[in-house]
């Protein structure tokens, strides 16, 4: 046997190693699922202790499974290409009147239906969300923010100090940021909505990328302004030729961007090309709302920057939220509007009046107690788990012409279908198996991404949510046939 | 002497009565205020009980005290015409460009000084508010409400089913009312707003009455839409003619009303009006948004009627919130928009996608109880006590050539001055030693009321109001010297 010869000790460990490897691919043991114990190891196989502690070294070197102090081994995130990626739009040098609110009416019924298993919002799952920090929070504040002085009255349009603060704290990228030059929203579509209205106005061209976010288009079409898609690549984005020429002859009015992987194709974006972005946009004095929301959701090593952080003229107004990483419901985001502060601040006013100090307070306070940053690093493994596992059950389970976006960060994968598949045909048989979707034909006004859909992934892993990837797939295969 | 003559008795206790009117018509006894006792009385003056007690029952008679069970006699709030009635304003059959939002926006300031006298904002202060209950309901729904299923997700566009149900039960005049016909919102103007975008355009012409309040006119500014300005008599409100032969010549593409106790003017407009404003309006296929956001503190007998209720075509958008009956900072009103229901809610989605649950709970679990409908019958009072003392107040403590509205219920006093006065001028001298007002400049886009000023009587009587009043007094004086 070749066991016996010089090589022995290795092969036992190299076969071990295949053997673990092979069932983490397969999903037998699931990502982010601790190894047994050595010793288990030892007994269940007959190999020695030395034996098994190779094979999981093998496995870490590898990048299959990681040594956390003092508790084990476990299983990577791995979000590994493990189908080809989507192809990028088709470039449209037309700006187009959108007219995607009566399509998106029908769909977001999704949002009414909570005992769907939820892939078509992209929302964090209660797992996710630091509720019992926030649910204390929430009685000590309830109880007492209205006994103090001016309690009862509204709260300054632009927002409580206390939470200016703290979010200025937690940009600790921005230099010399006090919290005076945020002006706190209701959610971080308010933020875009104000700063949309400041900027531009009804008829004007606004740049967005392609495939794009839903609300940016929805919102677009409600300010009766055009549209005008610049296609992104799913791992460089875009690029900065294109991006020139275009803002060059186009009467752009406003540039609107998720600056950090971007809904849904959640790439990431180099600091140097920002900065070339900002110089691009804004050295033609073109305003450039950036949307930073999942930001904070980096499944690399450091926060990515901000195309806020090459700003030298005032012309970026950087928006973001806690809807992503705390919770959806307060409804609290912000926007550092720069030199459009006191139309933005005016907008919001003469709509909202303020944000609810109740809220702010809630955040504020659980923000102060340095809970938010360790939230933050636990969430942010949670989801590159989760990630992972449905990158590896959609690769599995979808037919194998099948592509997929690899997310350096965010929420969601996007998934490009065979060119056969309707994906509101999919929408709809999907959501009479009691799982909802989002059909790629409403991230974008031009016709295009019919086949694709965009998943969430921020429902927590469970064998219903697998058992919904699987469906999903046979879906697709009975609607090709 | 007299009193030994037949009519002695009557000397005595018409004389002790008239004293007394005397001491409260010169603010030496405050409305609200209870009696010395028949007992201390007869004491102090050496009178007969039955004289002192027929006394009082003149009084009650004469309508300047009220007995309370068991507790005694009160001076009653007595809104008497002490001052004439402020002019009403000039029409101008052209539609305007709206400009107020420069000025606006430097007034506003007095939202940020909580430690000046009040009577800028139209804000009920802390004691008129069910600061207790609401506290305890925070506490508790903030504790609890994540922790449900669904707690984390967004609410539902159109708002909490358990809070719709409760608005519903409150707006008992609306027969077959489930409360699917309310769409939630971020306060009275954020429904305003919703309503104006879904049912008008850029350069549209907007119907309002002057003096009007001043963050309609922000609004249709902001959303580059026109205004028609119609005067309103300060006790009849509108011209029924002129209100028939305006929507006849000109393009109106929406009515904006406050349908009772507007503000600034405060008067009550009769259901037979009413019906037939709607009639005359909405008859041309005109929306009518209606703002009852005064409705609940009315200062008479009963709840005066809707617009809403005379609306047969669904053509009534119907606007109220919680802002100035239960707590401004909760950021809560509603909207029910007849046939505009898909596009507000449309609107409504895309710019904030929910309001937060947590609000919405912690209001539909206090009007659960029914503490809502208790704390709307003391509020009332206490508002129309407050409202009483102000206007005396002001007949005092103004200049002689003073003209000052008889409002029949909300929180606000519309104050006319000599023509020679500047109210800015006055702003700004107020707001040097402390107090806050509103300029009459800012209620039209007409240049009128430049001599008028708003007082909001929201604030707790006290010796520094009472001081302050007396301030403003003095300043006017110095003002026209």
């Amino acid at each position: 046997m070749e066991a016996v010869r010089g090589g022995k000790v290795e092969f036992h460990y190299i076969r071990l190693a295949n053997e673990i490897e092979g069932r983490v691919a397969s999903g037998h043991i699931g990502i982010g699922e601790r190894l047994p114990s050595l010793r288990r190891v030892q007994e269940q196989k007959g190999l020695s202790l030395s034996t098994v502690y190779q094979a999981y070294v093998e496995l870490e070197n590898r990048g299959v499974i990681e040594a956390r102090n003092k508790s084990g081994f476990y299983v990577r995130a791995q979000i590994k290409k493990l189908l080809p990626l989507p192809s990028a739009g088709h470039f449209s040098l037309k700006p187009l009147k959108v007219k995607v609110n009566t399509l998106a009416g029908v769909l977001q019924n999704l949002f009414d239906h909570p005992e769907m298993i939820p892939f078509g919002a992209a929302i964090p799952g209660p797992e996710l969300l630091p509720v019992k920090q926030l649910s204390r929070m929430a009685r000590e504040i309830g109880a007492t923010y209205l006994l103090k002085a001016g309690g009862t009255g509204y709260g300054s349009p632009t927002g409580q100090p206390e939470l200016q603060r703290q979010i200025a704290r937690h940009l600790d990228w921005y230099d010399g940021f006090s919290g005076e030059e945020i002006i706190v929203t209701g959610g971080c579509m308010d933020a875009i909505n104000l700063c949309l209205r400041a900027v531009a106005s009804p008829g004007d061209i606004i740049l967005v990328e392609s495939p794009t976010f839903l609300c940016y288009l929805q919102l677009i079409e409600d300010l009766n302004m055009r549209v005008l898609e610049l296609p992104a690549d799913p791992v460089h984005g875009l690029d900065l030729d294109v991006l020139a020429r275009t803002v060059e002859e186009h009467d752009v009015r406003a540039v609107l961007l998720n600056s950090n992987f971007p809904n849904p194709l959640g790439y990431r974006v180099a600091g140097e090309k920002k900065r070339e972005m900002v110089r691009i946009i804004c050295g033609r004095g073109i305003p450039l709302i950036e949307d930073d929301i999942y930001g904070d959701l980096y499944f690399g090593e450091t926060r990515p920057t901000t195309l806020k952080q090459y700003d030298e003229q005032g012309l970026v107004l950087y928006c973001s939220s806690f809807s992503k990483t705390v919770l959806p419901d307060l409804r609290l985001g912000w926007v550092v509007p720069g030199r459009f502060k006191e139309k933005v601040k005016r907008l919001k006013f003469n709509a909202l009046i303020a944000t609810p100090k109740l809220n702010q307070m809630i955040i504020a306070g659980f923000m102060e107690t340095g809970a938010y940053e360790r939230h933050l690093r636990k969430m942010r493994n949670t989801l590159k788990v989760q990630v992972g596992n449905m990158t590896r059950a959609v690769a599995n389970s979808f037919p194998g012409d099948t592509r997929m976006s690899s997310p350096e960060g965010g929420l969601v994968l996007w998934v490009e279908l065979n060119r056969g598949i309707d994906s509101l045909q999919l929408f709809t048989r999907a959501a009479e198996v009691g799982i909802s979707i989002l059909p790629g034909a409403v991230c974008s006004s031009s016709g295009q991404y019919q086949h694709c859909i965009r998943l969430n992934c921020g429902v927590a892993w469970t064998p219903a949510v697998q058992s919904a990837i699987v469906a999903l797939g046979g879906l697709i295969t009975e609607l090709m046939a």
